[in-house]
């Protein structure tokens, strides 16, 4: 009856977001009505003019664009995703119009399971091959009573925003989620771990899972914002 | 092992909100300066000009004040709060850095058990006794399980935020919360259902039981506002 | 040396915003990742669920969606318009970083000058001649006067952002603005007045103009949505 | 007729803003419930603790605290500030409601009058004497001008809000400002030029005076919390 899976969907399903929406937004300071007549181009200028923008925190012409992705992944996921509410929009399946389906995560062999170090600075460790294997199969059984009770409470007649109690946090779900590049690079700062950081971050791998995803998107729309965000230490601007 | 409740706890915890913070806001737009020299007391004319903003809907005067509260209450009420961004701050505790209680929500007698009526409107009816017995029981064996398949998890060294993943939504989470008068209007508007409403909303009744509490201590703290939210149509200004 | 103008320059830049992306939001609420599947078609059905949500203030699905805007207007308009903050991105040309041209705003003959009743619902009429003439000539010669000065300073080695002092909040700036159909409801509702509004807003005739240009473009892109709003009374959901 | 000024009103009307604020906030995460029986004496620990918070950008403890500033400031200045939009709330006098004071800003002596450097990266320094002299001659002689102006169609019965067109932006307008250490935090990092700034900052100097006045009142509130904010490279968290 249960379906498990160990990845996150990302989508984009729509987005008006190019480096030139960049400078153009970031010209009207200095030109006016001018930039109206901008051909751009993303020759070696544009770069070092969002390399400049990047590096000096101007933040606000990172705005003036806009990426719609359709999500899927745990709840555990999406509430630490709706943390992030300046330059986010949210639409999410709603366990009390909706029958959850039965769809929960469980981690792969790759996942590493245990945790050492101390507060605020966590690291991750595999964990051995009897750990993941009593993971799999605890988190399993454990998804399919809890999902049972849910059947049950619901062929009693029981309200589903009742019946939903019981359910676990690696339920998926699904949203539409839409940012900008500013909103997306705050995001991606604290939701991945890289070397280039110059603030590192503690994300949990499973939402870093997901921003991966956003992120391998967003660098193909953006390409030239997406490098000097990297290069500038991967701090939103 | 496992401890249930049915109700939600909500401690205000610091406050810096009075109704005449609204008039002292309002009255710079025509008085400038001179605002610092009124002497404001709670007479007739002030109950006038907070509903004269009240009902015109000029809303920045109700966002120069504060609140914070202690929250207790389900995941699945966080998860609705949490949609709530403009004018909200939120900490709450980590089930990455903390063993999460046993503390479970359980509806009471007088929680109806049972919808109907179509998507967008729905209503609600106690349902029978046994509806009743059923949820309590189910409901309760699958926390238990649910719990312990986390402490078995944690017990073989396996990480906090993976073991949480089998736990259900009716756990008991903690959380700092503040915002302001404007903010919680918005909030109150959505979350309570209410005679007075201009525009009926339908919400679950566990956060209307969080927001009930939040009114509750805000009209205690800022009376007159309080008083022109709900005869104005309970509509956020 | 002086030009004057007395319209406002509104252009549609860039856009991703249509009817069905307010329906594709919503459905994920009761769809799931079934909405990726959906055919939406603007029939009668959609026009109903529209109005629905408008009718009920969900407000969230009117968000994944984006428009850009290139606007000039003189400063005083300006001024009112970044007060508006919740889903509202801004990059204005700049008085530190380059020299202002001489466009100013005078008012056009069926501008109403006289203004009668009480604070808070002021009611504007036309004036007479005279007046329209006196205000035409004095403007025309305070706004010269005040440029002159600018000028003067600048060729006096004085920088920009101090010279500026003296020029008047009638000049001409120019900006990007990006909102979604959300924030520019919220914009609209009380930018302009209008018969079916549930709740009159007395916007200054200026600023109105500029939102009668945005609602203009707007109203095309997403007929339904913009048949909805004012059908609803004008009130951002 | 008219009045001049060189300096800036910032009065900090009241507050809600303690350093141990933060602490209770970001230790609900681990501590939970707990947090209530926290005594918090501001010891070495605190300010580890702070600086932690700081220098790892977790950012939303230092928002569950409130500062509200009663602030008078040319209009040029105001402008700059409602660019701020997260964590800020803002009301101002109205040049539509009330007829504005005859009172202006000069620069006093110390202020430097002439840019070098290219744009980004402007740098000031002090003029002649003749520089100084003329700028407050001709700026003195223009505001009178437009003052005069303004009052001139104000007789002739012309409505405030079109008879201010001709109001030069030095004109000092009042407003009260309500933030948080955090949308405070953002606000000095760009505002002000400082040794210790990671990412330098190139404010107004108009701006700049507001922004020091406001730091001023915030380091007796928060003394931890101004002194980790600063040792940390001046960047909101």
């Amino acid at each position: 009856m249960i379906i498990t899976r160990k990845d996150m969907t990302v989508e984009l399903v729509r987005s008006d977001a190019l480096d030139e929406h960049v400078i153009f937004a970031a010209k009207v300071s200095t030109l006016g009505e001018q930039t109206q007549l901008l051909e751009t181009k993303n020759d070696i200028s544009d770069e070092k003019f969002i390399n400049f923008l990047m590096k000096n925190r101007h933040g606000s012409p990172f705005e003036h664009n806009s990426m719609t992705f359709f999500i899927q992944a745990p709840i555990f996921v999406f509430r630490e995703f709706h943390r992030h509410r300046v330059g986010w929009s949210y639409n999410e399946e709603s366990g009390r119009y909706t029958q959850l389906s039965p769809v929960f995560y469980l981690p792969s062999e790759g996942r590493n399971l245990v945790q050492i170090g101390k507060a605020g600075s966590y690291d991750f460790i595999p964990g051995s091959y009897d750990q993941y294997q009593d993971t799999q199969a605890l988190l399993l059984d454990s998804y399919d009573k809890s999902y049972h009770t849910y059947l049950t409470l619901l062929e009693k007649g029981i309200a589903r925003e009742i019946a939903r109690a019981c359910l676990p946090v690696a339920i998926y779900s699904s949203m539409y989620a839409t940012c900008n590049a500013r909103s997306l690079m705050n995001f991606l700062s604290l939701r991945t771990k890289h070397a280039n950081s110059s603030f590192p971050s503690y994300p949990q791998r499973e939402i870093e899972m997901v921003a991966e995803k956003m992120e391998e998107a967003w660098a193909q729309l953006m390409p030239i914002t997406h490098r000097k965000f990297t290069e500038n230490g991967r701090i939103a601007p």
